[in-house]
């Protein structure tokens, strides 16, 4: 590939709008062609709008009324964050596809509602090949799985937990459906023997596999007649008794007060699990923290030791968040080490949970992975095709490889898929834990599924209602002409990682006296988190203030004067021990020793490297980052009280 | 107004495209706009896509590849269901303004993301502005009130019944934490006296009002140190415990195994809430249908028994949803007697809970109801505005004029809002509430008030995290050139309005023999239900059958042949047993007095008159629609099995 035959020219608007053109003719034939689809429709209708209307004063003077708050709005706008430019490494945002615009924009003029087929016969159906050109990148077999999109990352989270409750204590509800009805079925148990339903005890029934136990759902159907496996199952079940009287039951017909069921997660995981686990009533106390290694990995040790503890303590795991991809510094989790460990819990302690990858942010790297021809690169292909010795590191592949036996996925096309907001996604591996949070909506269609030909109705599996088809239209154009493989969108990735590992080894290489930088590990994905440190500095809230200063000096402001933009998070205890432990060693002296360090934390300036440009030559923004980081900590140590310095304006 | 002056006319591209130069304008506008604000970004800097780039062969490959995708793209797209025209009167879809068309594709060049100020500037600062303009339109004051938008109202609800749950169990869990604390702060109790928190029973302290919740809140915090109210509170709050261990602390503490809290809701409600409360944990056996009367409004007499009974047999209610425009019947419950009876429950039973307007659908229709000032019309100025005898009844508008009373209302904008998905919105009566289900991100600026110039953090208080800011510019816009009164909002709400009516009155009216119509209760807003019915059908699944015929050969299918478009919905017992009931009499005979009927329901075509430009003269679709659906039902008569018929073809 040469300088000159390089896809992503052609892929975005441009930083200078480049692709004007492309961009321009697109939405003109989209406009055009959804007039003369208005205009084709029963043509002998007459018009509501008289001839003459549009040329009375009146009209005249409510378009011009449009037209002033619409350029007001116009310069409003202007105020906007300039994520299009190499100069913004700050959030997770950056430009978009210039077929995902237009697609967009195309779809939206026809206004589907993806909630069903009957309102979207277009756009529901692309929504299904966009969740089987996801479930191809990271490997779930299409026909066994199911996806779809979400608003965000966080309904996506939530679906996956709210199905996981649903089929983690779906066996004690079966349990007591099937003694209702006088039958019995047989089911699997994590170390491979069969045992009948009846014979379980409740910590064994909180202990199915969740294949297994949507096995059992499916025989449980079968056992008896429908309508009276419904109504005891209705009797039995969580999701119609609710927490509290479902508790109940199990003190009653178990004798055994079950212990509330845990969901683990690593300090880095997003702070929407917290909302999450609030909201579906598990209680942020059931959030069990399982620490992290220097590298913000979930610690696949530690994990284990805390699933031995679980155990001992008779306390049920519903499930277990694994990150590929953490919002604050883009760490992979080893997915591969994780799911052994849970392969291990099954075999030696009779323990098994749901295994969701949070992949909202780093999914799409599974692209990298991916030939053309849809078969799996080896690690070291990956890298010779890169031109590159060390990375990806065969582990890198191997977790990324690895999200095809994670239970459920969610994974953001409106991030590192670069498509407009609002495109989450969320993949299910088995389709059949769908139905257990099903509801059916009276006045759509009866659901049929997709594969006797008939227009889904997505709104009766997922947790919203009406959603933007113009989101899977986007979603689907951007993945069709960009395809999730090493050629199409793992290019894009590629020059994201690249650009992140030359910030990372720019900022070790720079020379930053009198300041030292005190880097976190090797990216994993595009994040590169650091923080300066002066001699000068004796406590950690001297430090965080530096580091502080910077990040709001190289921040976006009214003018946009900053000549950078970067972000900043604050790591903090216990969360992030493994991580704050190796930094505050390298800080030295008794820096963080004392007990404000859990309280306070420790700031960190984090540079989100998504610019798809970020390693194709041009101007060196990386450089004139490290350099402006320098410059802002040299003001702060002449003088912290004067740093609201007058920046130079960013526009001409 | 006369027909030429008519402002519609300019709102909307209109069915043949009769104002696309407007649109085009617009458009052309905004992406001057965004590629001029590019350009002048470090103009100095230069661009990563190198000049002769786009003049390759490969270039060249790639856009012609993207374009016969996009290409493709558009003649998918001409599927779409034909919602702009005037014979099609479904499901709620309809036009979008051109004013949020334009500004939503404006808005989504710049790609913000409406989580964070820091991300947006511009668009969450109109978040805040559209939160605002719906809070004058309902009546809230803007000022003690809190809003956002949402991708839809089913997160809406959400966010509604989960500030409702964690109000109601707050008092419990501040009373522990008192205790705990060893101090006492007084609180006032539904009847209107005051008495100390820790003298409080269980029975109490889950019957405390809303606001007095959150007084209580507000007490607690000023009582005691920050930090040590912060963890007795999370000690023995439902947010941090789950549901589990929260019930068992009030067997331990209080003696009084809790029974679970109810929501009250009436059998026309949404189905989201059906989701909303097994996903929360709550339980679907915990939502208690409140019986209609025949207007398919919740019964305000059967609400006040439901509470008597529910307060006899000591069963805490935690909420009560209200609907102002049902999903299926558009029908607007009569809020200030559901308000009423909350009052007396408070005044006789000492029993009080959080009432939530869904005003998903009908919510816009308090733009009636406000003149250009910002004064509320007395109902028989509507009346004398629209030249009307009978309607809109005052109870109508004092139903509407009520919601500013309710605790919170949901309102989708992309709904009778005319703007594209996604856009629902959630209002919070007193903006305390949001603060017991708020999460801190760690990577986002610490959340500061709007009041105080800071940009706002919005997801720290809301349930998604990342959204478009393109949805905010795009409602912002419309209410701003079309507002949210009588003379602007209100004139598309009244000309629906007024073409529901002629529907309804046309049906009423029309010769159908040898069928005859049975209708529904005259629509409260702008959706008709009507059945049809004949001599010869001497069963309910007969009688179905015709109904579900009609519904199928009026509705879109790939070629779009159908001649008008109707939806249907099934009312089933219990829910709509104060509909079904009436309905089955003017049947005659014994239909529907078997056992069936509970278990089928009774299907009802349902035509929903959204359409601008519904009774702006033009052809008159409506009687197009009553002819078709005669001549269906007499083919279903000749030979129900022939019914699939060839159709006439829609398109020239």
């Amino acid at each position: 590939m040469t300088r000159l035959t390089n896809p992503l020219h052609s892929w975005f608007l441009g930083p200078k709008g480049e692709n004007e053109q492309l961009l321009k003719e697109l939405l003109d034939s989209a406009l055009q062609a959804h007039l003369s689809w208005r205009r084709g429709y029963h043509p002998e209708d007459p018009s509501p709008i008289p001839a003459e209307a549009s040329s009375t004063p009146a009209a005249a003077s409510q378009r011009a009324e449009l037209k002033g708050q619409f350029a007001a709005l116009l310069r409003q706008l202007r105020g906007s964050v300039p994520f299009f430019s190499g100069r913004y490494n700050g959030h997770m945002l950056s430009e978009q596809t210039i077929a995902a615009q237009a697609a967009y924009f195309a779809a939206m003029l026809y206004n589907p509602n993806n909630v069903s087929g009957e309102v979207a016969p277009v756009t529901t159906q692309l929504e299904g090949e966009v969740a089987e050109q996801l479930a191809r990148m990271i490997g779930y077999d299409p026909w066994r799985c199911w996806g779809h999109l979400t608003s965000g990352g966080t309904i996506a989270n939530f679906e996956a937990l709210w199905i996981a409750r649903n089929v983690h204590y779906y066996p004690v509800g079966a349990s007591l459906a099937a003694r209702s009805l006088g039958v019995d079925v047989p089911v699997s148990m994590p170390g491979g023997s069969l045992a009948m339903l009846r014979d379980l005890d409740l910590w064994q029934l909180l202990n199915i596999r969740p294949e297994c136990s949507l096995d059992l759902w499916e025989k449980l159907w079968a056992a008896a007649p429908k309508q009276l496996v419904e109504s005891a199952l209705s009797r039995h079940s969580l999701a119609s008794l609710g927490y509290q009287d479902y508790s109940r039951q199990l003190t009653r017909e178990f004798g055994d007060p079950l212990a509330a069921g845990v969901v683990l997660a690593a300090g880095t995981s997003h702070y929407s699990w917290a909302k999450i686990v609030a909201a579906l009533g598990l209680g942020s106390n059931q959030l069990v923290l399982v620490p992290v290694d220097r590298e913000c990995r979930m610690d696949p040790d530690s994990l284990w030791r805390e699933i031995e503890s679980l155990t001992n303590k008779r306390i049920p795991i519903m499930a277990c968040v694994s990150t590929c991809g953490t919002t604050e510094e883009g760490a992979v989790d080893d997915l591969q080490r994780i799911l052994e460990v849970r392969e291990r819990a099954q075999r030696e302690l009779g323990v098994t949970f749901h295994i969701h990858s949070d992949a909202c942010y780093g999914g799409y790297a599974a692209s990298l992975t991916r030939a053309p021809g849809g078969s799996r690169h080896a690690p070291g292909a990956i890298r010779e095709m890169l031109g590159t010795a060390q990375w990806p590191t065969d582990q890198w592949v191997r977790s990324l490889s690895a999200l095809e036996r994670a239970d459920s996925v969610s994974i953001d096309p409106h991030k590192l898929g670069y498509v407009p907001y609002p495109a989450g996604a969320f993949l299910l591996k088995d389709k059949r834990g769908r139905e257990l949070v099903s509801t059916d909506p009276p006045y759509l269609a009866v659901a049929t599924s997709r594969e006797n030909g008939e227009q889904p109705v997505i709104g009766r599996f997922i947790f919203e209602g009406s959603k933007p088809g113009a989101s899977a239209a986007a979603t689907w154009l951007s993945h069709k002409t960009i395809p999730l493989n090493s050629a199409g969108h793992g290019k894009i990735i590629a020059s994201t990682l690249r650009g992140a590992r030359e910030l990372y080894a720019l900022l070790g290489s720079s020379d930053f006296a009198p300041f030292r930088v005190i880097r976190l590990a090797e990216p994993d994905l595009n994040i590169v988190c650091f923080l300066l440190h002066h001699p000068s500095l004796t406590t950690l809230s001297d430090i965080n203030a530096l580091n502080e200063t910077i990040y709001r000096e190289l921040s976006p402001d009214a003018q946009m004067s900053a000549p950078y933009m970067i972000t900043r998070t604050r790591l903090t205890s216990p969360g992030y021990d493994g991580v704050i432990e190796p930094l505050l060693s390298l800080l030295g002296g008794d820096i963080g020793r004392s007990p404000e360090t859990a309280a306070e934390g420790l700031t960190i300036l984090r540079a989100t490297v998504m610019n798809p440009f970020s390693s194709q030559g041009g101007p060196d923004y990386l450089l004139g980052l490290t350099d402006s980081v320098r410059q802002v900590a040299m003001s702060f140590l002449r003088d912290p009280a004067t740093m609201v310095a007058s920046r130079p304006a960013a526009r001409s």
